[in-house]
């Protein structure tokens, strides 16, 4: 496991809100995340699908992990601004969302990142989010 | 109570995701609402501070919920999609969701919104929200 | 030559602003367009950049484009909304905007798109958009 | 006239785009700035009214100059994103773009904007603006 792994790893244990959410970090690799949550009748809307909210809190997290998988040593990652378009309603049995690092600049890099539902070996895209992202020197790293 | 304000909260109270986030509808009026949530452990991202997703649920159900109070009698509302902007870190005791409608046409609403944390007496803006909302006909309704 | 072909290309001679900012249509698919500018010194910023204004004017018409390339006949679309990331500074020669439908629903068509700089045989990402675009019924097409 | 002011106005002096649009400078408060920008054939879309590229255009360097007013000495500014919604067809004999700061960071600094047709003495809004700019050291001004 590299170190940039261990740090999004880390991180990702920490946000109490994933674990609410029921989400797991599935994927790790430079300049990409892949966030899996199953469906759970505590994230629905007023339909009974996934709410906006629900979806839109593991694109964050799927780009800020991908910004932070290629941020500098000492670094940590906070969104400074998102996008989501909400494609299709999130009818599903789980909800994947990956990201990737569309370019890293020394303080700003922007992610984009897509939600989908799973039902069996069935996959349609339900979200999309253009995400910027901002290094900040993380104090305890150094 | 009026018809729309019966919407609304016949509609938000069909959201399991606010219940779980622990949020409440505070002000419906036509062209605006209002919803609070008070801090909680669960909520949080690595910093403990609220994660961006958590703010942005209820942005989006104010949101939502400002269009519905102006749509057509027997339309229900689908954000279409919405741009975020994170403006501090969000630490308070209650966080505060106002959102207004913007525009409000046949078949599209832009609505705008702000968050605020509030710690006794003290608020500050942490976050803003652009949407656009959908009006779509409930069957329903019909 | 198509008639959705057909269709995009007339839209965009009748485009004047797109003849002011020296644009061409250089490609036209279903479901994708790319439109190319030139530089010149009277469509610049302060540093004699390329505007952000004439970046994201073709890359909005490329979206558009590449929607009504799909849309139902008798339609005419209309930009709803578009996000912007502003990625590198807009230098070069030749700027080349592409564009692709990321989700054709009914009403609503969302499109991504990349704006490039080329000189030579050098060619940078600068900027990307995340577009709304909506199905309006043409009168005169009726 | 102070320095912020001087400082808004020589830049926007030099955005030969915005003389290309026939933009002016109305107004340059700390922390907003206006822009009018009148009718012009050359600017126009399909439909004959103001394409969506020149209003952005306006609303870009608005946004720009209300963060340039209050920024710190010695920095200029650039755009990291925006996000416009279209609520109205750009319609009118002239077009206001109005932005105010909604935050100022010490590296990120956030706009919004609304740009109005006026025709006669009636005005309506067609779009609005929500903008992320940074601060970046002018090696010029040191």
């Amino acid at each position: 496991m590299t170190t940039h792994d261990e740090r999004v790893r880390r991180s990702f244990a920490k946000q109490a809100f994933m674990s609410t959410l029921g989400a797991e970090l599935t994927v790790v690799e430079q300049g990409s995340v892949e966030i899996q949550m199953p469906f759970s009748a505590s994230l629905t809307q007023q339909d009974g699908f996934l709410h906006a909210g629900a979806v839109t809190a593991v694109l964050d997290s799927a780009c800020g992990y991908a910004a932070l998988s290629v941020a500098p040593t000492g670094c940590e990652v906070l969104s400074v601004e998102f996008k989501v378009n909400l494609l299709a309603p999130a009818v599903g049995k789980l909800f994947v969302a990956q990201a990737h690092v569309k370019r890293a600049g020394k303080k700003l890099t922007v992610c984009s990142a897509d939600a989908f539902a799973r039902t069996g070996d069935k996959q349609k895209i339900i979200a999309t989010m253009l995400a910027t992202i901002i290094n900040l020197p993380n104090p305890a790293a150094r």
